[in-house]
C-alpha cells in the first residue's frame, strides 16, 4: 500500500476543489477588493522582512550544502532589494487596468438580440516554476488581478522562501476579505504532486510552466490540461540588400549582445548576398570586440575567415551565450524560408529600407513577433505595453508571444434580449 | 511486418509536409485569389451534379446494405437541393471579410517602436467529421478563407461522396492557381490514418473533430495536437422571481422545442420558488401540448403532479430530445450554483426584469454564452453574426462558443521601428 501517494492525491484533489470554489469568488470580485489584496500583500511583505530573510537563509544554506551552482544561488537570494522589487511589482500590477468584465463588439443583430463578448478569467491556473522566489509574487499577483485562483508549485530549492512569501500573500488576501484558496502554494516538494496537479482536469483550467526547457517539455508531456508553453527562442535578424548600413550593424549587435541569456536574443544572422561583402567584415569586427564567436556558412567564411564553419545543427541552436550563427542568403525568399524552417517561431526581424520586402517579411514570417528595423530584444511584455508578463508563448493557440493579463483571461459571449425567441 | 501501417504512416507524413508547404502559399494569398478559388469550386460543383449524385449513390447503396439507420441515411443524401446549398455556402464564405492581415492596437511605445497585433492563419488544420458530405465544402471553404491549409477526413459512410466533392474542390483551387495541397481529403477510411494525423505535431497545428461525443472524446484523448472541442450542451434557462410571465413562458418553450437535437437546446429549467407556483402549471401545460416529458424535483412535482421524479443523473443529462429536467431553486445564487455545477459551460439564460440579478447572472455564470431575456437557441455562429461556423467550442482557451473564421486564426505581434535598439 502506498499511503504517501494516496495522501498526495487526496491533498491535490482538495486543493483543486478549494481553488475552484475560490475562483468563483475572485472571478466576481470588484476591482477595489483585488486592489486592497495586492496592497495588503505588499504591506505584509514589508513588515515581514526579517522572517522572509530567515526563511531564505535556510534555502541558501541547503543550496550551499547541495553544491548548487553559483548562478542558481544568485537567483535564489532574497535580500531587501529583492523584497523592495516584489512590493513594487505588486503596486505596478495594482495600477494595471482590470481586464475582467470588459465587453467589446456589442452589436444589435437582425433578430433583435444584442451580442457582445465579455472578458472573463480562465478559472484556476496551475503554475510550476523554478528557483527565483519572487516569481511567487509575480504569478500570484497576475492571476489575482485577472480574476483567477492559482495553485503554485515553486522549486524545491526555494521551498522555505516560497512558503514564507505565500504566508504573506495569504495575509494580504485575508485582509481584503478574500479566501486564502485564491492563492495556494503546495506544501510539498514531492514530484508526484506535480503529476497529480497537471492531470486535475476538472479543477484546473490551464498550466503555466516557467523554467528551463526540460521542465516545460516534461510538463507538456505529462499534462492533460492545456499548457501555455514557452519553448526555444531561435531568433533571427535578416539584413536585406536595401538595409541602412549603420542601422543594420546597430540592430544586429544589440539583438545579440544587449543580453545573451534571454529568449529574444538573436541566435542566427542572415545577410543578403548583395550587401554581405560590405557589411560582414564590419559586423565581424564589432562581434569580435564584444567577444562573440561566429559560426558561418561557406560564403560567410569567405568574407570573415575567422568564423568557424557552421554545421546544420547550428541553424537550430539556441546558444543563449556569446555565439552567433551567420548565413549569407540569396535574398528575401531564402531568408523567410530559412526562418520558417530552422526558427522556433519566436521573434524575427528584418532590417531594410525597401517597402515591398518589409511588407512581405511581416506577412510571411510565421513567428510570434515579427519586427522591422528594430532589435529582437524588444520582444517582451513590458516593452510591448502589456504592463506585466507571465511568459512568452511559443504556442499558436490562445496566447502567442508575450503573455500578460489578457492571456490569463478568455472571452464569453453575452447576449442581451427583450424576449426574443428563435424561428428557424 | 506491418506493411499497411508503414504505408499509412508514410502517406500521412507526406500529406502533412505538402499541407505545411501549401499553408505558406494560402497564408500569403491575396483575398482575390481566395475569392476566385471559392467561386471556381462552386462552378465546378454546379457542373458536376451528375458525377456527385452517382458517387453519392454508391454510399447510399452501401449504407442500405450495412443497415445504417434512417436519420444517418437522411444526412448522407446528396441531391440537387444539397448541392445548391453547398454552392450558396461557398458564395456566402466568399462575401465574408478576409480576417487575415488585420492589424489592431498599433500604438507607439516610449522606446519609439510601434507595436500592434496582426491576425494570421493557424497554419494546417486537420478536420475529422462524420456523415454529412456537405461538411467537406463548409470546412474547406472556412479554412481557405482564413488562410489555412486543411487535411480532411470524412466519415467512411460518405467516402465516395467526399472523394467526388474533394475532386471539385481541387479543380477550384487549380483554377485559381493554388496548389491542391491547400485542401486534401484522405484517400483511405482506415482508422489508423486518423491516429497518424492527430499525432503529426510538426505539420498540423490544430485538430477540429465534428461529430458525436464519442468521436470528439476519442480524438481528444489520442491527439498530441491542440483540439478545438465541441462537447455537451447541457443548457439552462433560469426564470427569476422578477420575470415577465409571458416572456418567460415563450423563452422556455422556444429554448426547448424550437429544435430538440441541437446543442443549444435547453435541457434543464430552473424556476425561482417565488414564481414557481404561478408559472410552473402554465409551463407544464405548454410542454404537455408539445409532447415534452418533464422530470422534476420534489417541489416541481408538488406543483406539477404529472412530472416524473428527477434523479441526480438528470441534472447532468443532455437529452437532445423531448425531455426536460425541472428544478425549483431558492433564487439567483442557487441557480448560478446549479448551472456552474451541473452545466457544461455551453449556453445559459436568465429571464428577469431585475437589473442587479441579470448583471450578476451575466458575470457569474461561467459559460461560453450567457443570455438575458432571449432563447438559448440563439447560440450559434450565424445568429451571432460570425457569418459561418465550424463548431461551438466548449473549451476555454483560444476559441470559446461559436467558432467562425476568427477562431481559425491567431494573432502575432508586429513591430515597426526606425532603428531602435534596446537599452536595459
Amino acid at each position: 500500500m502506498n499511503t504517501g501517494m494516496t495522501d498526495i492525491r487526496t491533498y491535490i484533489l482538495q486543493l483543486g476543489q478549494e481553488a475552484r470554489a475560490a475562483s468563483r469568488v475572485i472571478g466576481a470580485a470588484p476591482t477595489a477588493t483585488k486592489s486592497a489584496a495586492l496592497l495588503a500583500m505588499g504591506d505584509t511583505l514589508d513588515r515581514s522582512r526579517e522572517m522572509l530573510k530567515a526563511a531564505n537563509a535556510l534555502d541558501m544554506e541547503a543550496a550551499g550544502k547541495n553544491g548548487i551552482d553559483q548562478p542558481l544561488i544568485d537567483r535564489l537570494g532574497l535580500d531587501d532589494r529583492v523584497i523592495d522589487r516584489m512590493i513594487e511589482g505588486l503596486h505596478q500590477v495594482d495600477k494595471l487596468p482590470d481586464p475582467v468584465g470588459e465587453v467589446t463588439d456589442l452589436v444589435y443583430r437582425p433578430s433583435g438580440i444584442q451580442v457582445g463578448r465579455m472578458r472573463v478569467p480562465l478559472g484556476v491556473i496551475g503554475i510550476i516554476y523554478e528557483s527565483r522566489p519572487n516569481v511567487t509574487v509575480e504569478a500570484a499577483s497576475l492571476c489575482l488581478k485577472s480574476g483567477n485562483a492559482c495553485i503554485l508549485r515553486g522549486g524545491s530549492e526555494a521551498f522555505h522562501s516560497n512558503q514564507a512569501i505565500s504566508g504573506c500573500i495569504a495575509q494580504g488576501l485575508s485582509a481584503a476579505g478574500l479566501p486564502d484558496a485564491v492563492v495556494r502554494q503546495l506544501n510539498t516538494t514531492d514530484r508526484a504532486a506535480v503529476g497529480e496537479l497537471v492531470t486535475l482536469d476538472e479543477y484546473v483550467d490551464v498550466i503555466v510552466p516557467r523554467g528551463g526547457k526540460g521542465l516545460i517539455e516534461r510538463i507538456s508531456r505529462e499534462s492533460s490540461i492545456p499548457v501555455i508553453k514557452h519553448l526555444d527562442g531561435v531568433c533571427h535578424v535578416f539584413i536585406d540588400n536595401a538595409a541602412d548600413m549603420d542601422m543594420a550593424i546597430s540592430i544586429a549587435v544589440n539583438s545579440k549582445t544587449e543580453k545573451y541569456a534571454v529568449c529574444n536574443a538573436m541566435e542566427t544572422l542572415l545577410v543578403a548576398e548583395g550587401i554581405a561583402a560590405e557589411i560582414l567584415p564590419l559586423l565581424a569586427e564589432r562581434f569580435d570586440q564584444a567577444g562573440v564567436e561566429l559560426r558561418g556558412c561557406e560564403k560567410t567564411r569567405a568574407l570573415v575567415p575567422a568564423a568557424i564553419q557552421a554545421s546544420e545543427a547550428d541553424w537550430y541552436e539556441e546558444y543563449l551565450g556569446p555565439i552567433l550563427a551567420v548565413r549569407v542568403v540569396g535574398g528575401l525568399e531564402e531568408a523567410i524560408a530559412h526562418i520558417n524552417r530552422y526558427g522556433s517561431q519566436h521573434t524575427d526581424a528584418i532590417v531594410s529600407t525597401d517597402y515591398g520586402r518589409t511588407r512581405r517579411f511581416v506577412s510571411e514570417v510565421d513567428s510570434a513577433s515579427v519586427l522591422v528595423n528594430a532589435s529582437t530584444q524588444f520582444a517582451d511584455g513590458f516593452e510591448y505595453g502589456l504592463g506585466a508578463e507571465i511568459g512568452i508563448s511559443t504556442d499558436k493557440l490562445h496566447a502567442r508571444g508575450p503573455v500578460g493579463l489578457e492571456g490569463l483571461t478568455t472571452q464569453k459571449y453575452v447576449v442581451y434580449g427583450s424576449g426574443e425567441i428563435r424561428r428557424r
